[in-house]
């Protein structure tokens, strides 16, 4: 049934869980790392290099396809899914933390925000009505409140922004009209717990069918975000989804599955792909540099992706030296495949009742938060 | 055997040829068209994309990779094949037609060329011992003698180009160490018959296991290129494969396979989908028009490949407008699936007997030579 959500075993240690979320587009196995494919394409990899992955879920960007190529010529074209040669569960989110990043060209007030299109300056406004509205012709499976992303660590600002962001929530809650995708409330309220407390108790009494954590990694430290997660965790509802929005440090996503987060997303291993680095457990190898360069050894000699099965760190040094598409795709597929492997390998550890081990030796390897 | 060549069958009507030519990577199914990784790497397709495309041959180039990573590192981590992650046969061009094309950074003298780098105005010397000893290093299954590619139109400067050309090809024999490598000479001579049969005439003797028809696609009239071919095609060897270097535009193919040729490469494809060009029967289709913007129907609609079968040309529009890499991907999938399906076609053709009529019905959506 869409949109239900079963947890199908607990780790009795953490509390962290694996289930599985149901879509008009099929079953999403949780905990889940989306990759984000911000103008309807996931960068450098084709919907069956993703699904080969063993993506299950992608996230795309309302601002970014509002403005080009546009929702309308998306809905008309069959909507997202069939635009994009996606046939699995799509999430959108809302718009809003696009246009409150452009600081410079964008005005909020009680009803909305106007800003300027990055692409050619034009001025455009959303409103929680019409976010809903774009959203409802992309057609994503899950589809997120307008809100605001406050600056986390600015007590009077966050306060402020939840009197707009509430209220908008209602605003989406009424304007929507699709029954086959599920709208998701985003909790607020920085890093401060009382905030973060009656932003999610507002959001529980609407009993929403998943309840995403916004207004993180956006400038506060990892401690700060992982005991907002504390906060949040025995706050939300156990049997609802819940989405850490925005983050996907493989670091940050073992923390979030120990405090019970279910969905993450992040552009991270894209983005770094194409700046020619890979993940690697403890941080990142940089291709570019120059002790690479007649390295014979895979990027990561414990990995199974394609990337490391084929090719060496000297072959990919050179595709990104060269400046070659390709370096970007297998390092695309490097990085994606660490965080979905990541996840994977927690699901197991989870349905083992080890995931605090299994978390703690992972962690070993990065800083302490 | 490595490097037999095998005629399978032969269209009664025009003499073009099937067969199978043996190298030490894999048996390639002649006429073939040989996707062209400049950088080792064929621009934004994996070894297992080109795989999947039905590739059988790929070509890569000595100039590039000379200058990066270096022929020494490629062989120091085993080889061009093992460096790349394609197992499959490879041939690589002598380095000559680039250090050619340096027009104004380069000097030609009886001995060989000194050139500078693009990358860095380094100076650098080609000779034919040394262009050898580079393709011996990257260790391809095919490898072409250092030659001269001389402005084809003009009558004394080809004539006197023969003169470096054919005592370099000795050269270049001489040279040579590995006996799993096959060395193509390289026929010369513009667009002149008595010059092109001088050149092929002193290769036949020297009873190569193949022979490459340079000089064309570099001014010359479509007419002129043909009317080389015919010249050709009675003085080659028939049980040599024979390669047609550079030539991959469609009805060059077409016509080179009427006229003998076993061997294609080019860049077209991959060049063209880069600037947002998909080839179709006719011409190309120019994705990146604003009449494209909605158009749900696929690139083209004949097509067989994972792009015509999957997405619309208002998506691959959208892709090249916002400059994604997976337009490239899309773009370049097709564009290659569709000189390969050429190819597999005329052998279907050819085995039936009807390709002088299958290339009537090709040719006659192309303007005449």
């Amino acid at each position: 049934m869409a949109f239900e959500f079963e947890i199908t075993a607990i780790d009795p240690q953490s509390g962290a869980r694996i289930g599985r979320f149901h879509t008009p587009h099929g079953t999403i196995p949780t905990p889940v790392f989306a990759p984000v494919g911000t103008q309807a394409t996931v960068k450098a990899l084709k919907p069956t290099d993703l699904k080969a992955l063993g993506a299950s879920l992608i996230l795309s960007n309302t601002y970014h396809l509002y403005l080009r190529p546009g929702d309308e010529l998306i809905r008309d074209l069959g909507g997202l899914h069939q635009f994009m040669g996606w046939d699995g569960p799509i999430l959108t989110d809302s718009g809003g933390f696009q246009v409150f990043s452009l600081s410079d060209s964008r005005k909020i007030d009680a009803d909305g925000v106007t800003f300027k299109s990055h692409l050619d300056g034009s001025s455009h406004r959303f409103t929680p009505e019409k976010s809903v509205a774009i959203q409802e012709n992309l057609g994503a499976d899950i589809i997120m409140a307008f809100d605001e992303c406050p600056p986390p660590t600015d007590y009077d600002y966050v306060k402020s922004s939840l009197a707009r962001t509430h209220p908008w929530l209602l605003r989406c809650l009424e304007a929507k009209t699709r029954d086959d995708q599920a709208l998701f409330g985003i909790v607020q309220g920085g890093i401060f717990p009382e905030l973060r407390e009656e932003s999610a108790r507002f959001m529980i009494e609407l009993d929403l069918p998943g309840y995403a954590i916004g207004g993180l990694a956006v400038g506060e430290t990892k401690g700060e975000m992982y005991s907002t997660l504390d906060t949040l965790n025995p706050i939300l509802p156990k049997g609802k989804p819940r989405y850490l929005m925005g983050v996907g440090a493989p670091e940050d996503v073992i923390n979030g599955i120990l405090r019970g987060v279910d969905i993450f997303d992040c552009v991270m291993p894209t983005r770094i792909a194409r700046n020619g680095s890979a993940f690697v457990k403890g941080g990142r190898l940089n291709l570019r540099n120059a002790q690479f360069a007649k390295d014979p050894a895979p990027v990561d000699s414990s990995c199974t992706c394609y990337t490391c099965t084929t090719f060496s760190r000297a072959y990919i040094r050179h595709l990104v030296k060269a400046n070659e598409i390709l370096g970007h795709i297998l390092l695309t597929t490097h990085n994606v495949h660490f965080l979905i492997d990541l996840v994977e390998k927690s699901h197991e550890a989870i349905r083992q009742g080890v995931f605090r081990q299994f978390a703690a030796d992972f962690l070993k390897h990065y800083p302490p938060a």
